[in-house]
């Protein structure tokens, strides 16, 4: 791709005079907005010389190619982070972000019960299942519609906004009508048609990586999202798969200063996930948050023993509390807030 | 699960009582009858003493543990293979069985040419992409419907029955009235709506491994097919991601043995998409022919270099009618034929 | 294996009917006495019977089986920490250590040169390669002895023990003669025939974890150096190898909790090789102290565009500097102290 | 690599000015000699200018770019297939030979009985370990050199040639002073003095690829006993390491037809080691020889159940007599032979 940068203050005459050119050699002109200047963009390879006569007209600031094939998540076109507000959680700020709740929503009992708990633990939104993808047919598949209104009066009793994994196209538009924010998760992260009905919302996404996706296939499922026009997207690690057989999957730390360059998009981790063990999620949330997340997400439940998923790998409230405190300091270290 | 193999030609009374006995020992049990038994599995751990106690009840033959989650697909429960018809085409036979077609279906006259030159060829189902899913939103999509249209055209000039690719649950209803298979791809390999849907209609389904899926996790998916009463499956290797640079994917060889000692549905390669490289094209399908496998599925095109998508590891067909020429050979050499 | 736990304070005789009984059932007992207890373990499988008589035996605190074939290393028999020496600098307290210099010794004026820079930055440990494991046999393979003169020579003038690796046994006997500590490289972690003879002396030894190797492969490479009576060894977890192409290889950051659950070893991290690019170093450092380890190791070079090898993750002694002041927060915040 | 080939018969006045030229701009030219032809290469880039006016010299054929950093290995320089002999059995021809043998020497009754069982199916060479690399340091490590002697009385009773693995510098020496071939396992393959030194011996090596080595790899460590010396290098696919449990690694059968392509040496596969389990032995094999290589390596055990190591995949002569005669059909389907 090549992207033109144009001056701060380029007048429309010289924008449209760019976008003629590319459009007179039979490209297909991009043409985005950012707080302070306009960028063209467009093909995916050109000859020297038409980047040369780019260069040369009138307030065009930069000329350059960007290899990579997502444009609207990327950092180069957007410098400045974005902030994504669940509810009225802002993720992407200097303030660290506690997701928590239990991987299914069980009974309305249960996820009020759990949702003042982790706000007392200090979590600012609620997580719960309504819909799960299990890899058994024979696995519990989550309460669907009503666990949806169960949530819902969690939120209200606690106030904390909720997001929920949706699995299917069908399911969207209901579950975005309850949630604050929708979860894709790894089993469909390269699911093209439900990233792109996604990106037809105005609902903030929490697209987390696939167990085998490079980090450069998992902006291009977040560019799914933002070319369909929703571009409130929250990428999160959770693990990939390697040979190592002592964790459920490998937390590619790497991932989080690497996506942090790449994209101007906020990055979580889900240590809960990864390591599928729970002593091992206080010190991977901590080494999350040293190398510069903006959030993280923790399985909590009131009683992991009882869970109907995912139960040996949730961390009761107290230990989620005491979590959090650890986590505060080790955000001060690196220069955030963790409140 | 334990299982309980009822004597060839067992009462419907000894039947009845086995399930009472594990009914009231809190199980669910689940009957499912074979071609010439019956039987009935329950549970996921038991105590000894009641599989010791079924064993000594009439007419039961042999009581026994299974500890894979999936049930329906498993060898175990079927010993016998399944033939899966597409089209006139059976796939599971002692016969080979070559699909091949390009990767998307381009025009008429490309589908067309592509079908007879294929047919030329040797092979006996077509293939061609009408809905495709590509990591980039940017990429070239597929032509939809029309395509369906086309292929039905170019089944009807070659007399040769056509798979195609289904990315979303959307589609599935269309697909299915116009082709003979409905493909489910490696990306979709995980998502439980769709395979649930495939699994509500009465057409052959070719499942393709996911790039991150283990052996269990690809007949687990499998399993939510035919869990919804579709049985006709065929699974198709196609490579895993590993370190290894070299090729696209690491094709799985391994798996092809393997699949066939769990499973009594029919397995098939897809040697292009694992190597991503012509050259690696025909000795990759002659180890998948001496390792066992039911088919073979190529990519072809007739002109590559024009290919709109995945054209760099398209044979052309007078390749490939030198591939099934070889192909034939090794069949042969492992008690198989490939007409 | 079973191990015995015999009580605080259990009699000779105690010890000996134990070790007694269990020779008589024909294993091979093995004897080791730690601060407070002592310790019986034998064999790899046992009759319940033989576990449940030890158990009623005078002065037995308790029974257990130990699946893993790792016993020295382990922190079962050995639950406290045990600190190693690397000169006078103690690794494995609450002290966080800081090895640092370049990939290669490449004159003597670099290395003294980098030895007071790394100094002042505050690092504690010099590393400087005399003899070079490269993949190719065209690339610069290291000066060898007289490498091992000029890293004394540093040593001497900046105060600094010093690290080296040995890539073949022939070295083994002047590089230890030189060295403070001695490194066993990745590409050898599982030559064991070097890892027994480095087991012969009384030098520490600073283990890096092989590409493809697990966590309890890693232990047992471990266990080869300390069966032969060598207990100083410390864990370097470096990065394994992925599918992701974005870093050199993947840092396993859970291998740091896990190690330390599992050893009573002292765990460090070299970010450097995992990553391979020094924009990431900081992050990945940072993650490893907020997840436990006790120390981090750098590739530090003054002039990183000249450097003879892997100049180009190299970090130049100014943001050393910088990088372990900040690590110096993210230590306070986990409780743990970096003079 | 810039390479330069001269037409057959040049002078050597032509290959001198070829040779000056690249001295005169710095370069180290490395002149080869094959066949029919001379090659001179050099650098590992190089000006564009520099390549036109060496392909403008007298008696220069071609002049190309060999990105590969290994040269001797490299088919490119090396068109023909070399064949390498162990004994009196030559690898590399058009006749599939068979290497078959237990893991490790037990008796000499044991290996006596083997080496007669193995010939009587069929085998070609003899293995047999002395020196075991054992993950574990308490399991069993090989008898050492009175099962070099073992196999010697084995080779003179049988006939067959033999090849053992060295795992240490220390043996080299006398492993070849008794074997045909010395095998270099999966552990040392980037044990470079290891290598290096077996380089310095005029005796067969049979390289095994290390468990995450990629293909590229794998090439340079064979090159490292090419650039001793040492011409007669067989290389060993065995499988690496992958997410999927199912199998002890993951063969990688692409790997034979890559190998093929970049390099002249003989290419071998032992589905035992990639396997771990009899029953895929079998397709594995046939795989292997359908997909281009030249020889086979299959554990075998008279006694599988009493082996002190590996004696779960081992095949027992019977199986292995059906499983040649299995594969003489398939190397024939390829245009091959096995007698």
């Amino acid at each position: 791709m090549i992207v033109v940068i144009m001056k701060n203050g380029a007048s429309a005459e010289s924008i449209r005079a760019v976008v003629d050119l590319v459009e007179s050699k039979g490209y297909h002109p991009n043409v985005t907005t950012n707080d302070d200047h306009v960028a063209v963009s467009f093909g995916s390879a050109c000859s020297n010389g038409l980047a040369e006569q780019l260069q040369a007209m009138p307030d065009v600031e930069k000329t350059f190619t960007n290899d990579a094939s997502y444009r609207l998540v990327s950092r180069i076109m957007h410098p400045e982070p974005t902030i994504v507000a669940c509810g009225a959680v802002p993720v992407g700020t200097s303030h660290i972000v506690i997701i928590a709740g239990p991987c299914s929503v069980e009974s309305e009992s249960q996820i009020i019960e759990t949702a003042l708990a982790v706000k007392e633990a200090g979590a600012h939104i609620l997580r719960g299942g309504a819909y799960k993808p299990r890899t058994s047919p024979y696995s519990f598949q989550g309460l669907g519609e009503p666990a949806l209104e169960m949530l819902a009066r969690a939120r209200e009793r606690s106030g904390l906004p909720f997001v929920t994994e949706v699995v299917s196209i069908q399911h969207l538009d209901i579950v975005q009508r309850y949630a604050d924010m929708i979860q894709i998760g790894t089993r469909n992260a390269q699911n093209y048609p439900l990233l792109q009905a996604a990106g037809l919302f105005n609902k903030p996404v929490l697209l987390k990586r696939g167990l085998m996706m490079t980090v450069d296939e998992f902006l291009m499922s977040a560019e799914h999202i933002l070319a369909q026009g929703n571009g409130r997207v929250i990428l999160c690690e959770r693990g990939i798969r390697t040979f190592e057989p002592s964790t459920r999957s490998t937390l590619d730390i790497s991932a989080v200063p690497i996506l942090k360059q790449r994209t101007h998009l906020p990055v979580m981790v889900d240590p809960s996930h990864a390591a599928g063990k729970p002593a091992l999620i206080p010190p991977l949330a901590k080494a999350a948050v040293a190398a510069g997340v903006d959030g993280i997400m923790i399985e909590t439940h009131t009683h992991p023993h009882l869970a109907l998923s995912d139960g040996a790998q949730s961390l009761r409230p107290e230990i989620l509390f005491r979590l959090i405190t650890d986590l505060r300091a080790v955000a001060q270290a690196v220069g955030r807030t963790l409140n």
